[in-house]
């Protein structure tokens, strides 16, 4: 049976009435299971994360894009996170017997009804994407729903679906497919900027950083204090831990406190374990044959002071 | 005055007479000043440092090919350093009064001349390529003088100045333009290979790692251990410290010591200053405005364990 993970987001953080009237429509949904889904005040957004049958997905899309049109106009919006649609991005993933090209089909195939039944331009993305600067979601969405007005008449940003026009109030969207990603922030306790600004710097690819790693600073006006916010493209090759350990390095120098650190959404167990191997070699610990999810969620509070996380975090828990 | 560095190195490192009668050609060059050369059994090459005027600068060039031309036979040679030419390399580096776009013009000309009077194929690399895979020399140079004999007949491969054949006993070289390389390897204190392996794909961004690193392990059989060898191009974005530390977090997870580094060639005085700056804000000292050469020397080798280093290896002491 094929399944695709989906991670949409919505451009509504705050208002719990709207955020229940959205995710009505997803929990009444037969087919397709929620993982869970997060509200963030200060990001004014939430991730929800899905899993399911791929055709039963793009239904289920469908009907969050028309929940969120009726409920959304980004011209009132503001949050910390950049955004250039009331839904910004639908990635399809692949989890169980389904290949990145199954997936980058049904991406094609939601974008183009999402066009043909709201007329909402939408842009293909990562695997999906046709043109290279279209790979990267950020290079897309650069100038969000404000900048997107002008930009989407430029030829060159022509839409993959969709006439030369955002939707006035709903803005546009990036449909794609990729590979597992993590979202992962780390808590500095400061709330000065300057120092998760450049840490986000020494480790992002655009600035010379580790390969698979996008970061930016971030502070939160709820928790009054900053992070190094950031997504893993590949967490076999630039893994959690490394990451974790560079920022500590670099937080010497500015004198601040590595506090702790959150995943966004969920994280598969796979990336948390490669990432616990370097703590135990460290440690001259053996690292179990099997490890229970119990355990994981432990150790990674331990070692890699995880916080608000549980094993319903794992996507492990849902297989 | 225009003033580039140039950094041949040629493949010869263990016959001392030989290396003599090479040397002897540059040393008694009236009009290029030799900075320092180093000739490594373990690598057998030698690395020769050169500082001056670029028309110059391409009649010693031109006279070093001579030389190596009778001197080296690379059907007998090898060595722990990937060589496809008896001179293997020659960078055109601006270092005062020079633009990068003008090393491009030197590195064609000396190119073009040394194909005109030696027949020997020649690739533009770096700034200078004329196509994307000729970027990084490593590309280039994959298979090596054995596999550059058949490599070189693929359309491909056609060499930008020559025809599609080596020379039979000089092989062929890659002439360009960059900017200051730092060569730096970091002393692991075992003879397993293994640690240093996996510790170079940490780093390196070929497997995921910085940017602007490019690393590799090797055996160093006369010193009895392994290095993570590597080539920074761009030492403001990925600066020593950075890297080094890295390279110690890892270590740990294989229970084996960093015991020290060094610096290959020469080194900017501000790439040293910048990693400084990392020591003395964890330390909380305060960095002076201005630092001699010979504190910069105590200090690399205080908190970068820097060995076989002193001020003449630092470029700023030559200009």
């Amino acid at each position: 049976m094929k399944i695709v993970e989906c991670v949409p987001n919505f451009s509504e953080g705050r208002d719990i009435e709207k955020i229940n009237r959205i995710m009505d429509v997803v929990k009444t949904d037969e087919h397709i299971k929620l993982v869970n889904y997060e509200s963030d005040a200060d990001y004014n957004r939430t991730v929800v994360t899905l899993i399911g049958d791929p055709n039963h997905m793009i239904n289920l899309i469908l009907k969050m894009v028309e929940v969120c049109l009726k409920e959304i106009d980004l011209n009132k919006h503001s949050g910390e996170h950049a955004r250039m649609g009331a839904i910004d991005v639908i990635p399809f993933i692949p989890i169980s017997d389904i290949t990145m090209k199954e997936c980058i089909s049904y991406s094609e195939k939601c974008a183009e009804l999402i066009y043909e039944k709201y007329d909402i331009p939408c842009f293909l993305y990562a695997e999906a994407a046709r043109f290279e600067d279209r790979k990267s979601l950020p290079s897309i969405r650069k100038g969000e729903f404000e900048g997107m007005k002008d930009k989407i008449k430029d030829p060159h940003w022509l839409p993959d679906f969709g006439k030369q026009e955002i939707h006035p109030t709903f803005g546009c969207i990036g449909v794609g497919a990729r590979d597992f990603l993590v979202a992962y922030n780390i808590d500095i306790a400061t709330e000065d900027e300057s120092p998760a600004k450049k840490m986000a710097r020494t480790i992002r690819k655009s600035s010379g950083g580790f390969q698979y790693v996008q970061a930016g600073p971030v502070y939160l006006e709820n928790r009054k204090h900053t992070q190094v916010t950031m997504n893993i493209l590949n967490y076999k090759k630039n893994p959690i831990y490394r990451i974790f350990e560079t920022i500590k390095m670099e937080a010497k120098r500015y004198h601040v406190e590595v506090t702790g650190a959150e995943i966004v959404g969920l994280v598969p167990k796979d990336a948390l374990v490669r990432s616990l191997k370097y703590y135990y070699a460290c440690n001259n610990l053996e690292f179990p044959e099997s490890i229970s999810l119990k355990e994981v969620v432990q150790d990674v509070k331990k070692y890699m002071l995880f916080r608000d996380f549980d094993e319903t975090k794992i996507i492990d828990y849902f297989l």
